[in-house]
């Protein structure tokens, strides 16, 4: 890859931040990444593994000459981010993020966001991990992995087309939806797993955990991750994520209704559906 | 490990029976090991890959001098095969077993094993895999895994005994329990994250399995295990089984309501639950 942006700036950078981070620096795509966030410890970890070349807890400074920003933080605080780096960075550039959910903040900044500034298109890489800060950043946590691109009828082709090369660089697979599209998809497909690992732990009778295995143990995983960030992933989805959840509880019916009645039949055909579906996928 | 057994007959060579054939042959604790199956190719994979030291298809000749036999077959198998073993090795052997229930299994033999015979103790090596298959085996499948071993008030101590010396000196780390408390213990443990586990895979759209990550990808593993084996469980342990379903589902309404209410609060206690459950078991 040829260096593509003299600099990006990164608002957030933990996991995911630090990722894009350490996978720019790697891939040479960028001649400066500027790591914004609150905490100084952070940011110097962030800078001791390469992740950024420089840091910053001033956002204003650390965007103004950034070409690019991308905002890893939780949900909520997106558009809010997005207003204060637009107004911060040159106006011909583009500004995205990374997270789980889409139509609102993609709404949001809408709305908020003075015309004639930078530009805001949404972005979520489905590439996360019940894990959380640089410590566990990957240059490679990208290749490979799906990359959403949400751009709505207001988004300039221009600013989408960089953005969607952004991730590419990056090794991300990207998918083009509209914001509401990839929040159903999600909500089946990441939100309602996550609801229903933590569900399942929950549930467990805490005398049994030393009989786990790693069936529990896989099914469970995803519970481990941080509370407030999903506390406000599945309440900024609710709609889809109910709508996910009443499927679901429509197959455990099923399963329920089998085992009661002594339905073999019934519950063979369920876990060949459940196999048929799992199977579709390498791992 | 010294020599502990001078013959072991393993009845059913797959993952199970393979597994516990290469790690006795590695630790030397058996001087023979006879792998018993139905297919002749099977049975050949098994010796090729060492996981025995000969083959039979004929069950009756190959445990006739077998002090420990141990069962690797379906659920509802289990009883009759015993009671065929039971009948052909020699009055002082154990024989013992490898399946996922145990309450039906140890009142099928209690109530079809003529005394005088063999002593049956039932087992249940908690380290499956949705992989299938002598290919798959590994001597080390049960180093640090729990194994459950379930005696009842008629089963001679020093029968109990051999059979947990012998997953012992497999790498097992052997827990006692009632027939009836593994199975309330690993409806939750087990059969239930399964069947939670199939549903969200059978739930899941197809079109949006191409955005499924890690999250999916670990959530729903256990869902590609296979559909018999695991009907004959569900079904044998149907009590239990709806009993813990029962109890995530209750958690799962809590979700459901915590998100119509949009009540934040909820939200975060029930993640909490699952996260701190979760968290209690490294991985």
């Amino acid at each position: 890859v040829a260096i593509a942006w003299n600099t990006v700036a990164i608002v957030g950078v933990g996991l995911i931040g630090g990722s894009i981070g350490l996978a720019l620096r790697e891939r040479g795509a960028a001649r400066r990444v500027v790591g914004i966030g609150r905490r100084l410890a952070s940011l110097d970890e962030a800078l001791a593994r390469r992740a950024v070349s420089e840091i910053t807890t001033d956002l204003e400074a650390g965007v103004s000459a950034a070409e690019l920003t991308v905002i890893c933080a939780p949900v909520e605080q997106i558009p809010g981010l997005s207003c204060r780096v637009a107004a911060a960075c040159p106006r011909a550039s583009v500004i995205t993020d990374a997270g789980s959910t889409k139509a609102w903040i993609v709404e949001q900044v809408a709305s908020q966001l003075p015309p004639g500034q930078a530009t805001f298109v949404g972005s979520h890489p489905l590439a996360g991990s019940e894990k959380q800060g640089v410590a566990h950043a990957r240059a490679d946590l990208f290749e490979g992995r799906t990359v959403v691109v949400t751009p709505t009828v207001a988004t300039p082709p221009e600013a989408c087309r960089r953005i969607e090369q952004f991730w590419s660089a990056l090794g991300g697979r990207v998918v083009r939806l509209s914001p509401s599209q990839h929040d159903q998809a999600v909500a089946a497909i990441s939100h309602l797993p996550h609801l229903v690992a933590s569900a399942l732990a929950a549930s467990t009778p805490e005398a049994y955990l030393p009989l786990a295995a790693t069936g529990w143990l896989d099914t469970t995983r995803i519970a481990a991750g941080d509370v407030e960030l999903w506390r406000q992933i599945l309440g900024q989805n609710r709609a889809s994520v109910l709508q996910a959840l009443e499927q679901f509880e429509k197959v455990l019916n099923s399963f329920s209704l089998a085992l009661q009645q002594q339905d073999d039949r019934a519950l063979t055909e369920l876990l060949s559906r459940g196999k048929q579906r799992r199977d579709a996928l390498a791992d």
